[in-house]
């Protein structure tokens, strides 16, 4: 279904090519100040093309071209249709509509009768028996702008809170890695420095080679997202099977284009031995425990404990290709297929919003069935 | 929260050193033959020293006592207590209860007062205020006994209807891995011939060699699980948040010591070009469209395309060891923490039953969704 | 929450005077024939002023002014948004939008200082701290437009796959009430003779005269809508919490100003002996069992029958009056309030489309359910 | 399917002849003293033949043995399985269980081929294609146990929290009636003092009259049940579809041999003027504000208001009697259906306790939810 969340709980809806996308924020708490700029501010991160960058204009320019040609056009403007009263929350829904300007479905006509390789085509047309014949239907990117919006209203209450921060950046395009990027202290307006969203200085010169280079060959190529969520309260993520990493996978493997997710120590933890991998306890300043090193990546048995948590997502080159394909059409006939619509060469960098707005729906969720515990099971140990 | 499934929903109790653990099933299909003994088989394989395996004797038995001396004593024998009447399940709740025999709570009094470091001791006590205090409580693995029982009953109803096969294996530990396994034919048998768990014969060896050196070290080590499910329906999985890979991820992620799960090429698949990536069509033999490659991992736009379903699944090492551990008690002073209690140098090659039920139950969830939305769809596709 | 449903699942937004109302429908078959006209049907009973009937013209006319004048210049006309294309439903959420053209927050202005008794502007300021200042926000009639439009979509299913009538009439006006319709026969075309909405042509004379007197009172009047639902599907309904009944109930309930439900026999069923109240079966000529008498209301055990579904709501006489209340303010200060803005002597009229629309999402979700079940079940059954 | 709440959270298991019924309560907070014997209190409450009364005690011993006679022999013992540690729960899922001592399946061998009229042997086999062939499966009454268990936890619960009490008594016997019981004062220890758990001594001969008499008949009756609740916090219940009213519908109409639920005014509410209906606010001595009258029945807008929450719910006469019923078989072939097995002429009085819970159950979870929004909301209001 297209709902998620239990007590901060989003339902989205739209087609790539329809009359608009959007989303229904049910739950969010009363009393937040709220106006359409703390929703555009990271639908203007996802939306290509408004970049005021001044460094390497040259290759910015050319960048933004390869990486966001596709959607210039579409100002992707939100507007807050319910839930708010002079600029505040109700506690009501909150219905959030963008409608799509730029609707273009000769593009596609070509991929009608041929499901296009790795897409969702042919899926959608096994699970519904129809499917929508212009770019994707709901299977496009287009669907995460409900998530981006309803994600940045979560953001916005986790800030005032908890004062929570939370931030991705590329950390690899194609086999270029970051090294040594700070998650203590990593920003968002340092991530956006470069059009690719890498911090890493060094490697972001050659992760721009290699989509320059994908570019070129009509091809795509995949990278990898660290995200760290700083300023969580402890205890949320319920134990069995809503631990808070289990919800953060859920997220992150709900987002297009997604392969894989790993928490902390990850793939490499399933390395190491368990004496380097305990994260031993120590004494913090203000009187709570903290560990010395973070391999749990500030969740152990499903639950926050005050540390930074961070985690890594994989993307995988986008499906839709200017190369020729040979493949078959639904009818298993041969066809070649070659993508003469919009297509990215590397949707990783703007899928950053995206993945930090999932992050912010997981922990506003959690945040707010804690909350109702913990007021609770204070009261009770008091009256003791 | 401890439920898990929408039309087949799951709802687990227990702690370690309680009366029991169980689990209800509820929304199984009526008219399916049930008896204990078809969820005993999967308990069985999570319950450890009860091999009855004749290869590399001497090892074998050696490695028994390393990686399961901690249970030996516990039956693990299921008793279903609602829901089926001469042996086929009436589409009630089915309700399966397993008694705790082995209670020794003694053991774990040392840790009372020190959490024990990336446990969950600590996080427990920040989100209810209290915790159990002996055995982990709902932390312990214990809990999973109530998933593998009913992701046993999925198991057998996905057999019975789509002849649908669910087959883990450990693909490495520590730093070795397998090499050249075939997910296409892969068996039970095959994976249960070894104590470790893993097909791959000159792999086995070397992991064996490592579990026993961090046995040696009263140490512990992690490892990797792959698991494939064969004869998947097309069309399971649902667009947006509950993409099928979305559901595992969540429903790995949430059996303990996981730290990361891949789908198809995973992380691997971040270093691809999409034209080396995007699984191209073919007409099978049936009809039906499938795919040469299949980095997608048998889902495209979260939704299943009949290929081959695998992902992996990283677990750390255990958190409970023998060694000293320099942490500190709740109140913050320094300790020193050594387990006198039950601990498995590898819980690896005992978690492959938990990733299969675990699966089965995403599974058979998303294929009765699927079932009610196929049904009402071909009525009215057939009318027109 | 402002959600409804498992598989069939809405979720509704908008308050009175903000941009407008709205709904998602998701879970919708695939294939179905769906056009904005299919909504707009129920729509535009649920909005007054428009009605082209010929009867009575005097009395029509200045009921119409009676009951509707309160939203008289609004059209109320329905956009999909999404979910569909060359008009058949995709699979994917529909989204259903009504812009407010009639903001007249001014009308209200007296009362923001001023709890209306027997209205939800004290509770709505108890449960969020803070609420919208006009038009009673969410709490209005205008909420309702979300449901219908989405209860039509159900309606339109559930013809299409069962050929299901659902059909609701005003069986009581103050202290009249209806006698000897026949709810195996009754239509909406009859229903909608009268603007009252009751098709007892003796009734309605004295159900017209109570309301306006009411009307020349500056008062209002409650009322009690029957509906009943033909060819239902046997087999609806889960057992224990979730019964076909207590479902329907929880939609019922859930209508502005309904204070009571009952199903079947009701509340006289309390007084009656079970010799009699028992439905004794019999062979109906297509050879499934029917009953003689229907005192169940077509459910037994939470579970449809075949037989008609039927039951009764009860609603208020509407908080909103012209006269002089003698109350007091949010801070406890006597106060009179006089409602200057827009009433109505009797919304049950209006109620009739919410009624049969609420009943249809009940039923279309239970209906998709037992879908999923059935098929299951037949399969498993027909391999023994 | 067999679960209700969100954050207070129960699924129920059992049949009437399997190996027992039982409940997993999910989500009760933490913190709270919770023994065997403040569930037992309200099971030993539903379970008949348990009376120490003095009162009249040749009708006392007879009435006893006419209502309860069933089920005399089982002592519906409870043992809390999990979820608490030294009297205290620990926030993790309590698992209740009850043994059925007294399986009989004989008694209702005769109903095998005839499904009982008014029951559900012929929609069970409707639905799920196959039936327990003993007693009702999971119809029969003894489902209620695992409600009855869960719901006087979360009493045990709204008791500590909030001084919350809910006392529910038989308001009608067939067509015998109470007069004047004040719902202000009205303790359990009244209404225990007769068996027909009416404190009205009136009321209660008549209705122990007619009771006799429809035994005397081998018959049974109906009746109704008030419930009213006091010291309810303000603020709980969702506006639209999780209205507090909904909910309690839902929960009402879920209890077996439910046909009618009304709040407050209920039916005779529809008959009122908005002018005599509407509860007129003033300011209490704590500050607050209340209403003169409560027709609303403490629910505005589907929100608490403070005052106390009343309801009545009206059950049929029980299916099963001892007469002769002419009917048919399954395969629809004439036969005449003579229940030898348990029967009660009167299940009203039986239903307190199961109406008590299920209110509670209502109540724990949406006090949850609001402690959720209202902690959030006050923080967010201070801040400014």
């Amino acid at each position: 279904m297209s709902s998620f969340g239990t007590l901060f709980r989003i339902s989205t809806f739209g087609e790539s090519h329809g009359k608009g996308v959007g989303v229904i924020v049910d739950g969010c708490p009363p009393c937040l100040k709220l106006s359409e700029a703390d929703i555009q501010v990271q639908l203007d991160r996802r939306r290509p093309g408004q970049s005021h960058l001044t460094t390497a204009v040259s290759i910015v320019v050319h960048l933004t071209t390869v990486i966001h040609n596709s959607q210039r056009s579409e100002a992707d403007r939100v507007t807050i249709q319910s839930g708010t009263e002079n600029g505040v929350t109700l506690g009501t829904p909150i219905s959030c509509f963008v409608p799509n300007q730029d609707q273009r479905p000769g593009d596609y006509k070509e991929m009608n009768a041929v499901p296009r390789p790795s897409h969702a085509d042919y899926t959608y047309q096994e699970k519904y028996l129809v499917a929508a014949r212009s770019g994707g239907g709901r299977a496009s990117a287009r669907e995460t702008i409900g998530r981006v919006a309803a994600g940045a209203i979560a953001e916005k209450w986790l800030k005032e809170q908890y004062n929570t921060e939370i931030v991705a950046f590329v950390s690899a395009i194609g086999e270029v890695s970051t090294k040594g990027v700070d998650i203590n202290t990593i920003t968002r307006d340092e991530v956006d420095k470069s059009l690719v969203r890498c911090p890493d200085k060094e490697a972001v010169v050659e992760m721009q080679k290699v989509i320059e280079s994908a570019k070129a060959d009509e091809d795509s190529i995949g990278g990898v997202i660290t995200c760290v969520i700083r300023n969580v309260p402890t205890g949320l993520g319920e134990p069995c099977f809503d631990k808070l990493e289990a919800k953060l996978a859920h997220a992150m493997l709900s987002i297009p284009a997604t392969k894989g997710f790993e928490v902390g120590s990850g793939f490499e933890g399933a390395k190491m031995r368990g004496s380097a991998h305990n994260d031993m306890f120590f004494r913090r300043t203000d009187g709570k425990l903290g560990t010395h090193t973070n391999f749990s990546g500030g969740i152990q048995g499903g639950i926050s404990n005050g540390e930074h948590i961070f985690f890594r997502v994989a993307f995988k080159p986008a499906a839709t290709i200017g190369r020729d394909q040979e493949t078959v059409d639904f009818s298993g006939k041969p066809a070649t297929l070659a993508a003469k619509g919009r297509h990215d060469p590397c949707v990783t960098p703007r899928a950053i919003p995206i993945v930090e707005t999932m992050a912010a729906l997981v922990l506003a969720d959690a945040a707010l069935i804690q909350m109702a515990r913990k007021t609770a099971g204070l009261y009770l140990q008091q009256k003791e």
